[in-house]
Formats: C-alpha cells, structure tokens, sequence
C-alpha cells in the first residue's frame, strides 16, 4: 500500500481496521514547543463519534485517545506524536454471512481484485471507522494553526439528500443539533425525513462545506502541490467523496468572465468565486470547500451481488451504519482541511520567511 | 516551491516560463524498452498548441519537442527522460503595461504575496504555457499503458458556458472540431455563441469529461493515496479548474443509496455511479471524471484592481488570451489522468505482482 | 520533524521515547498475503534485548510486541502494519540530575538547540531503545525477504576496540555468544576485556559487519538512490554510527584499478570489491557493508560540560547504559539492510517485472 | 529509475547522459529573491571540468551552462530552476568495441541485468559526466548558503593512492593545482607519481575531505533523515565512492569514550569527533566528512570479462579516462554536501523558526 501517509512536513500516517485491536496515527512533523494533552484532541473526536443520535451508526465507541509519544509534561517535543484509540465495540459477526460475497458500493471488490485477500469485519481497513485517525490528527493541526497562525476552519450540513441548508451565520449552533446543520429551525424537518428514510431501509447522499478563515495569503506549492490541489486530493480521499468544489466549483462553468473574476479594490477583493485561492496559492480570502458525499451502500434493502466464485447472490446489509455518512463527514472533512493547511504553512515558511 | 513535480513511481517535473527561452519537462521513472521517439510525442502536443483556430489564444507557437535524454536508438533505457520545447512566439511588450497591476483572477496577487517577485510577462510560470509539457509527458504515459497495459484514455468538451455537450459515441470526432466536441452536427452553434462572446471581451466556462478505459482492477493506494483522490489532485491542479467529480460526482447528493449502489452480477456492474473506483481503487470499469473550468480573468472588459503600492487601478487584458480556456483543457486533462494512472499502475505491480 | 519514515514503497515510520509509555512502529506498503504472527518478529527482538548479559544495558524491557493492524487471521492484508511494545522497565529518576546539563557526546545539546526542548528521561526519542522498533520492522522484512526473494542477511561483530574480528563461517554461532562474535574460542578474552573496561568506567567502539546474500542483481535507482547509497543512509542513521564502507570501502583508496576491479568469467566474478554492488545497482554478488560505532559517551568518568545556562558543570552518567554499543548495533544494522533491500526489491518490481 | 531526484525541500533532479545531446537538471525549492545567473555558477563547473591538466580525462567540454527558468531580471522567482549544459566533445566510436562487453568494475553488468538495455555510448546515464549537473546546482546552493546563512563548503584530495596529505591552512591553494591539493609543495611529488602510473596503464584511488564551516546549530531531522544519514547517503550516491565518514570516522572503532566524547566547555567544544553533528543535528561546529574513492575500472591494462551471450572475452579500455576520478570528485563532494545543508537549512527553517 504505503498509501496510508498525508502531507509533506506535517505528515500523518493512520493504522487500524475497524474490528481489529485499536486504531492510531503518528504526527510527524509538529513543531516543537506546542502545549498539547488529549483534553485538546477528544472534543473534535467526540463530534465524530457515532452512536450520539439515531440519525448516525448505533455503534457505541467511546474513542478515547491517548498519545503515546512526542509530548514532554504537556508539550510537543518535535518528536513523532502517536496517538491509540482502543476498539471496543466491534461486533464481526454481524459480518459473518458477508465474508465471502461483495457489498455493492464498497471497497470489498475492488480490494480483493487489488489484495487477493480482505478482512470482511466491518470492512477492515476501508471502514470509515479509520477517519476518526484523521480527526485525531486534525484536532492537532487545529491547535497548531489557531495558535501559531489564527487559522479557524468550519464545516456544516450543506445539503442533506435533496434539502440545501444555508451557511450557519453562527457556527456555534452547528454543534447543538445531530446534523451539524446550521439553520435550527429546520432540524425537525431534517429528522423527519431521516426517520422515513431509515424506515424504507434507505439512505441518503449529503453535501458538506468547510471555510477556513485567516489563512494568510501564500500558500501553495505551484504547480502541482497547488494548495487547492492538495485539498482536493484530501476530500477525495474521505470515504464515499465523489466531488469537491474551490469557491464557484461547477457554477463557474456558467459564469461569464466578467461574473467570476473577483476585482480588487484597497480595501480587498469584491467577491469570492475563487474561494480563496488564485493560481494555486491562497489570496487570504476565505477558503471556500464543497463535497459530495454518496449515500451509504450498506442498506436493509437487498442487493444483486456476486460471491468470490463469481456466482449470483442477493446481500442484505443488517450491521449497523450511518443512513446517510454526509453528516459524520463534516468533522472530517474539517480535520483534513486542517491537515492540508497545516502542512502548506510549514512548507511556506521553509520557503519564504 | 518544491511543487513541480507529480508522481511517486512515475514522476513528472516540469519546469519553464511562458516567455522564458523554453519549457522542458523530466520524466523519471518511465520503465525500459519502450520505443519512443519525438513523433509519439507530437500529436498530442498539437492537439493542445495555441493559434489554430480563431477560439484560442492566437500566440503562434509550434510547440516542437525534442528528446534530450532517456532513449537510446529510439528505445528508453530506464534513464529519465528530458523533454524540451523552445518558445518562439514570446510577444513580452503586452505585459508591460501590467507589470505593477494585479490582474483580477490571475495568480499575479496570490503569488506577489508568496514569492515577494514575478516575472509578469505572460504570467511567467503561472501561465497555462506550462500545461504543454504536461501532455508531453502524458503522451509518454499514454503510449506506456496503450502498449503495455491496454488502456486508453478519451476527453471531450462536455459543457460550453451553458451549451452541455454529450458524451461522444466515436472519439474519432472529436479531435475533428476546434472545441473537442462530441456532437459535429452542434459546431455551428457553438461557434456562432463563441463568435458573439468574443465581440463583446468576455470568456466562457466550461465542463471537460474524461473517461479511461481498459483500467484493470486493483489501481489506487487507501488510505490517501487512493486512485480518485490522486485523480483530484492531478485534476484540481489545472490552471482555472474549480471542480472535480468522479462518477455521479455531485448528482450522487440527490441520489438514494438504493439508486447509487452500483449493484453486480456474474456479468458485471450493472451501472457506474461509482465511475470505475470502489474504495479508492479501480473496480475494473471504465473511470470517469469530470472537471469545472472558469472563465478565463483575462477579457477585454475593463476590471478594477490595485497596483503593487496599494492604489485603486483599472486593468484591461489586451494580450492574446483563450475566451474560453476549457477547451484547450481537454488535452490536459486527458494527459493529467493519464499521468496518475501510469503512477499508480507501477506501483501497484510493486506491491502486488 | 517529519524524518521519521524510511523507505519509498516499504516504508517505516517509528515513534516513542525511552522513557514514555510505549515505543512503536508502522510499516505501510508490505505486499499482501505474507503469513505473519508476533512470533515472527520476537527473536529478532530478543536478540536486540538490553539485560542479557552484563556487557549490555542492565535494564530490563521484555520488548514484548504486539500487531495491532495490518493482518488478518495472520495474514498481511496490505494494510498498514502497526507494532506495539510497552516501556516496562523505565528509571526515570536517573536522569534527574541531568535535566539541565549537555551530556557530552549525545544529541542533548544540538537537539536543545534545534527544538528548544528536550526529554530528557533516557535521552527521550534519541535514546537507542527507538532501534527496537526499526530491528522489528526489520524482522517482517526478513520474512518477505526470505520467502519472495530468497535474500538473508546477516552480521556479526566485525572489531570490538583494538580487537579484529573474523567474519563467521558458520552464522549460528554469532548467536551464541553475548558479543555476536563468530569466533567462539575467543569469547572469554572479549569477556576479560570489557571486564576491565568496565572496570575503569570507559566505554568501547566496534566494528559491525553485515552481509547479504541471495540479492538479485538490478536493485537500486541511479542516480541518487543508489542501493549503496540507500545503504548508507540507512547505516549512517543508526545512532552511534560514524562510518560506512561498502565492499573494499576504505581499502580502496590504496589499490590500484588493475586490483579493484573485480574481473568477470563465466562463472560469475572472481572477487568482490564492489560488495556487490556496481554503479549503485546490486551485481548478484554478496553484498558487504561495515560500520563503525563509536564508543558510548555515557560512562561513569566525570566530564566537563556546560547546563542549560551555559555554566561550566560537570556530568558523571551513572543510569544504565551499555558499555560498548556496538554489540547490540549487530542486530539493528541488520534490520537497517534488511529495510533497505525490502524496498528496493518493491521499486525493481515496479519498474522491470 | 525515479531515483534522479534528492532532496526534499531543495530538491534537484538530473538527467542526460554522457554522448546524448545535453545534460541538464532542475532546481525546484530554491528561495526566491536571489540574485543568480550563469555567472554564479560557471566557475564551479570549470573546476570539475575535464580536459584542464593531463592527469584527468582528456575529453574537452567547456561545460557552458545555461539558465532555462527560474529566474526573472537575474533574480530567482521561486520557480524551478533548469541549467542545461550541451555535450560538445562526445567520441561514441571510442565505444563501438565496448558495446556487447561488460567493463570490469563499471556499471555495465548490473545495469544490463536491471534495464535489459543500456547505452554504450561512454557509460550512458552512469557516467561520471552526470556528476557536473551536481556541481551545477550546488553552485546554486553554494551562494544561497553563502549569503543567507553565511555557510562555506570546501574539499581536497586527502589522499591519492598511498600519499596522504594535509589539510589545507589556506583554501586558496587547493584551486592553484590540478590535484585540489592543499599541500602545493607536494604538488611534483604527486604529478611524477601519476605520471608513472599513468604509464603503467593503471589507476589509483583516492580520499576526499570536505569541510563546512558557519553551519548553525540544529540542522537534521532524527531519527532517519539525520544530517549525518543525508550525507552519507549523498556521498555514497557519488559514483566511485565506496566509503563515507563524519569526524572520526573509523577511528572511532579503537577510540575509547573518554576520548572520543567531546566535552563541552562555556567556551565551546574542547574537539570534534563528531565532526559537528550529534544525535543526527549539526551541533555548530564545523562539519567533517571523508570519502574513499574506487580507482577507475577503465585502464589499459586488458581484464577478463564476458560478453552479452555469456561467454568468456577480454576488454581493453582505451576511451578518454581519468587515472584518478578521486581528483575530479572534490568539487562534487563539495557540491553534494552543499546540496544536503540547503535541503535541510529550509527543512529546520519550516518546523524550527
């Protein structure tokens, strides 16, 4: 594989399946001199957590996190932080009746046409289970940032199936509702229709969007470690991504030249279309981000498969899963946003301080 | 910047300004024993040259490429291969006017901000020149996988401002138009729409589709080195692309999981929302990609804008510039997929022989 | 930091200090569908084990290590493989007296200098217990090694201070003594030796030979990452190592061409200056390292040094330390070539399968 | 190969080979607002040039470099950085006999078992022609180095064949020789050695000392890509170079650790066995590094050999040759260890400032 490493100079490596013994990453590449404890980690990894409402998986993780090296009394060294979440409520029989057929949707034909083997419990490495690494890690890259730089980064439920939802105004409501959903008033509304959904054992696609704010301008690695490149290879690379946007993303198609560039005055740009980065380097505008999120493959209803001997088979998925993964991939989404700034701030200044 | 190259096994570095003496690229990594010689090379090149209709830029250049290293009587060695075009059609004296003027859209401000210089004369590096040597090298991987592994990879103009453009059923037509286009019988129209966006100084948007087929199963490194998000990366790391998707890409928000899972049977998929990639790695379908690419900034319409001491300006854009940048962008994209999937077919032979 | 990993496609990342909680590794990229158990990996590590004789470290650690990922019903997936092993054995209070004073001949003043802090129970992450993990990263690649390839690689004590060493003709009696000396008959006069050297509170440096054999020739990528060069990466980053030589090594410097170059018949070479390798690429031919490893600093003879306010002191180390590092360097430079040569053979793959 | 490539900040890529139509390289991390052109960089390149004295090869190349990118108005833009150098005096008839033998000692063996081809033409890619490339861009971090952190790097022959010589008191002299001798008085001593050898038909090896002065304090990433690692591995990346050693180097293996430690004092360091790097970071002293470089393969002298079938036959080199290649390797080695100082100066600078 080997392709289990993000970043350049602050780079994160994951480990862990989801049924097996515990799941880590090691944070290599923090400056020194960072005060940092778990008290700074597990509030972001208790955003992602599942089992907090019935809208999201029913598997109960506490996912406490421990670091296992790279701090001294409280304080990053600059050595290497590895930070151990212990799994505690995997059920792999629920998986059982799944080992030798393959889920429509997931990784679980393609791994084995790559690997000639997999680990069918809970989809093994490919479980989404592995992101909460990547929020441990964010947590970090978080802290740095907001001290060192006064970067803060944001996500919210842009669109749950077919309901848009508006940029909160206050972020601060985002996490006082199951959806990280940003207008509250229509959190009932949301339930609703999620209730339903999880009735007729189906489920639904979402739309996530991330800003960073105080983001200096400068960075980015042209041409091809542009900074907008490097976080679309970061959202694409969370499970179920099928599509990210910078500022307009495909409503620049329709837009006339004269619509999309963003004049300058003296006092800053007049617009965002560029979402906050021109020619691959950040302008210190607001980035902007847009994901899409699929729906969950693992559903009640039955599915047209084949088994490992290529015969036909019907699969019926009956663990326990997210009806729709759009809503737990806003922490996520938010912590590899952080990972990528992280890492292009410290390339920066090696460049240009 | 230590940004400019692609690739782990297969590693591109470009390098060049658009009004330098030349651009040149190094390809490292390009397995032995291939025939190789200019004339591979070339008609991809003059896919993507400028001047050869009036809807691209009218600089003149014939983009000749020679190979300086890494065959050996027409075969490669194993040795990198250099790869060097001369710029011959430089016209610097359109940029003197806006040597101290940050061009609204451009990567003038962004990369002011980051380097403390720039070379203004066509926007230097940043300029869409630099995207030649991309298909240079993307000609080299497109022979690579056409000989060795059977793949082959089409791009076509899929949307024009607000004109979509279906997916063509003979590639062979779309190298036939000046717009990459898939529809023949629809060119009168777009040129027409073109003609009249050019009279009045604006510039177009527009949506690129790239498909790869004969893609075995198995490419892609997850975590995060996996095959889409590589893919959004190479992608997102086109000069103006806003956006990326892969498969249903942003349709799949709407979609229930019901509809998206792509269910298979003895004979295969029976649908590819998931656009050839199951958990990061090539499922063995064909890959589609699709990417947003905004207007051109460079229009005749005058902008507002500052100059480097701060001072409220106008800019108007006169030098030879592309209405619509999409369209040249087909050959880039192709050649951008063609890079990752060269990459990631070697190093899944690495691991998995 | 970030230079925590090794290796391009075999790569292995470790973390832990001394005296924290545990030490560990993950290696990201071992090929799929390798049988592998802990008991696999733990006599390497025993073989590495402070406390088995008393002329090595008196500290106790059973270095016990657990996978936590990357296998499955024993296994390898491709997935990451974590390994884990707790600090058992810490005392810490040794090092109480030392916080604010420089050992001279460790890393405690250039790394107070580059970081600005420092751990200083047990040197923290510059402490040799970190090799622990690199000796059972080095263990899975062995595995790989012998199974796929057919390579072993081994080493012994090639010098302990003034006293030369034969190279082994038999490699199981290395074992068998506490120095890795492969001339058992003179096992009781090294004994007498670091009896009086310990005696007087000073330390000794060593000569470390390793060999392997069954090496394909065509590992190694010109120009930069030669396969001796990797080598001496790998080599020179074992703490204490200040030399490497290849093959004749230094030898060479006084031989004329006529003697060095090692001539070819059809039988293979008839000599091995190059140790095996020639032009950085592997000939088929052994290949043959040596290192020097300097004398521990920590000895009991008081020193003159400075603290942290830049004082005169003196230090007098009285932890537990060994008295000749070099011993225990056999194992972990084996592990080094053996990393080096995992890696190696995936990019071969990769590019001339 | 992709192994064309070191460093990871400043990273330089070479390519071309010995007869092909040019060599050249690309820069990429190189600080923007440098003042660079080809006259920084030319007087290197007439140092290591051959041709100069008749006790190196005899092929005349004046080595004319030339800037491609990178830089705008004589200033560097933070865009890489491409030098080419056009081969003028390349003889491929010399090599016609050589072309289905393998040289002794050469590359030629190992290569052909790794490519299944290779060019013949003076040794291809793995000339010591590629070497100048090295010198090229270490010119560019030579001034770097000079000017923003105030570092010089200087080289000489420490020994040639069984003659060891002196470090110099004063750097001047070793330019005003053909051997980089720092011994002017020994210079008759040494040309009627070489004559005689060169009489002979035969070759001699030789050691290189390099030495970098004014390197701050903290430079190396622990625990792999230490500074000592990164040299090493740069230097036994010189072709010929079969050894590597910081301060005392091999001496160390008979030194005991009262003596070998360097005690500090308010004052400084009281000597320097460790040739200024402890714990993997430059420590401030003055770093010292040794290499041992293999005599040519190429002589009169005939050798046995097999041809590309396998069978017995016997080669004669009468191609252009160095006697000593040591000699031309002291600006080379120079090049290499300015290339790791600029590498890791902006590595320390992106985690440390």
């Amino acid at each position: 594989m080997s392709g289990n490493s993000i970043g350049r100079l602050f780079v994160v490596t994951t480990f862990g399946e989801s049924h097996g013994p515990a799941i880590g990453c090691v944070i290599d590449g923090c400056p020194p001199r960072l005060a940092l404890t778990e008290a700074d980690i597990q509030p972001d990894l208790d955003r992602r957590r599942p089992g907090q409402s019935r809208h999201t998986s029913q598997r109960r993780e506490p996912d406490t996190v421990r670091i296992l090296s790279g701090t001294y009394e409280g304080v990053t060294t600059g050595a290497p932080i590895a930070l151990l979440i212990e799994n505690v409520d995997a059920r792999s029989r629920d998986y059982a009746p799944l080992a030798d057929k393959f889920r429509p949707g997931h990784a679980d034909w393609s791994w084995w046409k790559k690997y000639g083997i997999r680990d069918p419990r809970g989809g093994g490495r490919s479980s989404a289970r592995e992101t909460a690494m990547r929020v441990a890690a964010g947590a970090v890259a978080r802290k740095l940032l907001a001290e060192r730089v006064g970067i803060a980064v944001h996500g919210w439920l842009a669109q749950l199936g077919p309901h848009p939802l508006a940029r909160p105004t206050d972020w601060a409501v985002v996490d006082e509702n199951p959806f990280f959903c940003g207008e509250p008033d229509r959190v009932a509304e949301l339930e609703a229709w999620m209730d339903a959904l999880r009735k007729r054992g189906d489920s639904a696609g979402a739309r996530v969007g991330i800003v960073a704010s105080g983001v200096p301008a400068g960075l980015g690695e042209p041409v091809f470690d542009r900074l907008d490149a490097d976080i679309a290879h970061a959202m694409m690379g969370i499970n179920a991504v099928k599509g990210v946007e910078i500022g307009a993303g495909f409503r620049s198609v329709e837009q006339p030249g004269s619509e999309h560039r963003d004049e300058l005055t003296p006092e800053g740009f007049v617009s965002n279309n560029a979402g906050g980065i021109l020619g691959g380097v950040s302008s210190g505008q607001e980035i902007e981000v847009s994901i899409a999120v699929k729906p969950t493959s693992s559903i009640r209803q039955p599915a047209r498969t084949v088994d490992t001997d290529g015969n036909a088979t019907e699969v019926e998925v009956t663990g326990r899963h997210d009806p729709c993964v759009g809503i737990r991939a806003v922490p996520v989404a938010e912590a590899m946003l952080l990972l990528v700034l992280a890492d292009h701030w410290l390339r920066d200044r090696a460049q240009n301080l």
